[in-house]
């Protein structure tokens, strides 16, 4: 089924949220200004809200998670340095290559349960100071986890690691995509999360409802760099308060809603948890994000998500057996209510007719 | 004085438009999806429509003339690799070194008259095949020239370069950041110019009025390439047709109008060539983009913009004696008549309370 | 001790190996050109002798293995490209960084017994064709592996492994630093083992005996990439035969003689393992690299090594508990047959007196 | 001919030298160490007399003057920073792109006479601190000048543009691959013109006649990072000692006797400002490059080389009527009298049949 069509239930990703009136109406009535010369007050009011929830001394709007995250590393990396990365990273992972092309930097990716970094894994892990080794200089946490689970980051957890990372001098980049989800399912405050971290990342096309844009925080200095890095990019913007708008908005309006997402994946992971076939803890769907596998005997993930795609529910295979349904702001419960009538049909119809298959973050071969 | 004042009088760009009423209701009930999948209808029916004007086979969507730039040069040249571009040219000087540092590619800077090369300045210029050299793989043109003065490539001289380039063979990219004031100011149609080309970079940010966004075109191959440089470089959006929506109605809407905005130029030319103490050849203005200069016993370039920054008009300092002022969509006739009266305050009221100078294009030292 | 005593017994590495006589008259007597030209005919002579040697098409000199394998990398990929490499493997740690910085190439690091890899540990780890990932293009194998212990890829494994890239659209290169030790030990010829591989590094200076130099070997196109890239990173030389010439003297006299440092190695495994306090399995010691552990109740590897080295006794703490010691040209059973003795005495003298720790390959912190 | 051919006169540059018996014999008995881990005594003394000889703090060996350049441009700048440099100078034209390629740095070209630069050039060529804009960090300047015709830098001169540069805030680099010439032709001390200097590039495998190596001295700091940089381009060594023998031993031998190629080569300007149909000022000829132009009408510079190279001369022809004769180590004042009559006869034979034309430094097209 087409996913434009109005019946098509798009769980593959909150990144398919389109702006709502209300976010409409911000972006059309927003101030706008030449946001290159910081002309734009939108954009600059946005930076100065971010600043002060975050509680971090600079901001600067970028075009796209992937665009803010390879900005804040190479404010805090050389050409030769390293950062230290769980494997199922975003940045490792998922941005193309970014820190070796942009920014000749390594990622010495790390094992975890969850996706999740810890000390003991840290440990012995920062090459010494020797010119075979790469010099080691940030740490990379990603909360919450995509790839590995949908998992927030318990905050000791989180600032012993970062507090780990400070000792041992490296600084601390958070790829916060779905740093609210953390925030709201946990219930921390975002100062609470971000205060270990040199400098976060945040992404507004993802539960937050936006078209596009995400927002680079950290001390001066490092935001002073990354906007150099954003104009080389090509990431800095002329009118950028009609987008900007959007962000503010979303801030103001769809922090607190994620509730209704999170609610959404547990109901959904415990109706999964009853059909036969597949497997999912529900507890263990902590935000948006609800993995389950499906059981080998019956097909793999690739093929399911096939024929669930032709029933007209959008669900992505993220594995050989696993599978990633995500509630966002455009997914009401009645929606989610019939999911897991669509999954039972696709199971019974036989996957047999489907072909492909996938066995990491998206690999083949 | 604020430029975003409604007394002001903004000439220091044609990215200052701001996007009109029609413009944010085509934007507001835009048709989205995520383009990072390819499922954005509207972000589909742009690159399709520039294919169709332009002649070109493929086109994809960029957040920046930048970016746009950058991804076609990576397209077309390995690390290593050198580009022939006159002097004056945007990719050379205000891209922030990206080509070397994105993609390892050097510039190499020629001479010419108004921003433009001829053949008889490529003669010579490509590199034999030896260890030492870079390759020469690219011929870089920007139409109209921006800081080589706003004039439009005649159609000869650019047919005549760019089948020089393909006979040695390099390909050719033009940036077309304000290709249109050409083909309007020319009578040109927008397939003559780019029939010689392999790859064109159009922004929508500047005369067509639009917050942001551009547009790379070029061969298939060429643009699979470009769509993963993209990504890398943080440009891949999600519903992004909300801004390409604003570019699908500049096309439809605002190419032809940019005659009103050389029309202006060519009026405050006129008026300028008038005025004691500054020197200009209205004849020589032949797009939107107005240079002229101050006799220097009355005082430099970056006292003259400032004194008039004052007053309430933007116009930037080009260099030593040199200013820019830049019609545009937010321009009417009738501000552009106060331009003058302006200058004249400006220099009757003596520059000296006013510091700084700009020695070349914003060259410091 | 100063490592150069004479009675310092140096097993650090085989890269110590200091020219005999015999190979310093054959450098001496070396007829020279430039080979920047391409007109050094002992350069000439050498880079023949290892195509007719190993079966390859064209081949390279280069100044070190980093070198050599960094052309390699460079020929195969573009920025943006990933490898697939063990994680001990020297390409991943002991380069500095350099796929990153030099050719923008992210490494995906796996794990296997040894330090090799299997076609089970590769397997699904091709990234799918998607913008959000590295292209994955080029298999790097080690052999024989260093950090992974000194073991040779027996033939069918590496055959295997080689087999699955090609099938998969992979090149194939080895970083062959002691390849010799790998044919030697297990009674290969250089020809079977090159026989799956499309580049292969050899390097001079380790077990071979010269001072420096390396060849990259390969199809015709890709050694000749690697001869800009070797210009490009300062590795193209003048009268380069001077070195060469150690290198053709190693290629007709060194390689037989490897089993001797191998019988050594095997003989100095035995005696150690029947030091309390030290474990080993001697039968694991294929090759010239002596890994062994200490009891961490009688101190750490670091500790070990300081000590030995003031009885003079160079042998490298690599982990927590780890050593390695390293057999060479330069190194008799004599000397072998003193070692045990001075680990006694060290071991018996207590280490408490001497600092630090080393985690990893060469980790601190 | 064969260059090889003892009867040849090989003036193609001062990179054809082969080391002495008495050189060779420094190298033979050089004692050796590893230089990757600053074990080797002889590397430890070269490095130690170019800090004595130049008056700087640290010195790193290299294998090249490519090398030692990039290591040094590396050291000074970031990726997206620019550096100043004639139009003509070694690092801009002759090293592959590799400013671009390893660093992500860009050349801005600056004209001057005899490929100097001068206060007057260098004026306004400081970017301005603004994100669109390179940051400009380093002066660079060659002396002698190879394609600037072989002038050595007025020691006024220098200081001047030394001075212009730290009064903006930038640092200075000077490419010395024939410092010794300039110093030997000027009278001037080597510590004089290293002083405005924050770091020098020195080659050995020019005028200096040794197979291999260079040096890159500067501060201490600068240096720790290059040494970095050259592990990572694959230019740190092993026994490195044996070439930097050669070194050592030019450095107590070789600078002195440079006198005699400068008044070789003055001989020969002076012989062949005698022969018709060549254009030469021999006043001009400072040092041992030997510039000359073929009137147009007997042939173009290509030609006249070709045919030299038949008659056993070897002259290379650097731009359409150029040529550049070069003296050096193995060049006997014998050897150079006989170079104008080869040039007679072959200029009385006739062109016509040779092919090709130079028209820059090494272009085509």
């Amino acid at each position: 089924m087409d996913p434009h069509s109005d019946s098509y239930i798009d769980l593959r990703s909150d990144t398919k949220t389109k702006p709502t009136p209300e976010m409409l109406e911000a972006m059309m009535t927003a101030e706008l200004g030449d946001d290159m010369n910081g002309e734009d007050p939108t954009v600059n009011r946005l930076e100065s809200m971010v600043c002060e929830m975050l509680g971090m001394e600079a901001a600067v709007f970028a075009c796209s998670g992937t665009q803010s995250n390879q900005m804040g590393l190479r404010s805090h990396c050389l050409p030769g340095d390293e950062l230290l990365i769980h494997e199922l990273g975003h940045i490792a992972i998922f941005e193309g290559g970014a820190p070796a092309v942009l920014s000749g930097i390594s990622c010495r990716t790390l094992t975890g349960d969850k996706g999740m970094l810890t000390v003991d894994t840290l440990q012995g892990k920062i090459r010494a100071d020797d010119q075979h080794l790469c010099r080691t200089r940030l740490l990379c946490v990603e909360n919450t986890t995509n790839a590995g689970g949908g998992y927030y980051y318990p905050l000791g957890q989180l600032n012993k690691i970062c507090d780990w990372a400070h000792e041992n001098g490296l600084k601390t980049h958070m790829d916060g995509a779905r740093v609210f989800n953390a925030t709201i399912a946990a219930g921390y405050s975002i100062k609470e999360v971000c205060a270990p971290l040199d400098t976060i990342s945040i992404c507004f096309s993802k539960g937050l409802g936006c078209p596009m844009g995400s927002i680079l925080a950290g001390p001066k200095e490092e935001i002073a760099k990354a906007r150099r890095s954003r104009k080389i990019f090509g990431g800095a913007l002329r009118q950028a308060g009609i987008v900007a708008a959007a962000c503010v908005y979303a801030l103001e309006n769809n922090i607190e809603r994620l509730q209704k997402d999170h609610d959404n994946a547990r109901f959904l992971a415990e109706q999964l948890a009853t059909i036969e076939g597949i497997s999912i803890s529900p507890e263990e769907t902590e935000t948006n994000l609800v993995f389950f596998d499906i059981h080998p005997e019956l097909g793999n993930a690739m093929q399911l998500s096939k024929a669930l795609h032709e029933i007209g529910v959008g669900i992505g295979a993220m594995g050989h057996t696993r599978l990633r349904a995500c509630t966002h702001l455009d997914i009401s419960r009645e929606k989610i209510a019939q999911v897991p009538a669509a999954i039972k049909e696709a199971l019974n119809s036989g996957l047999n007719q489907y072909q492909g298959v996938a066995t990491g973050p998206y690999a083949r071969g």
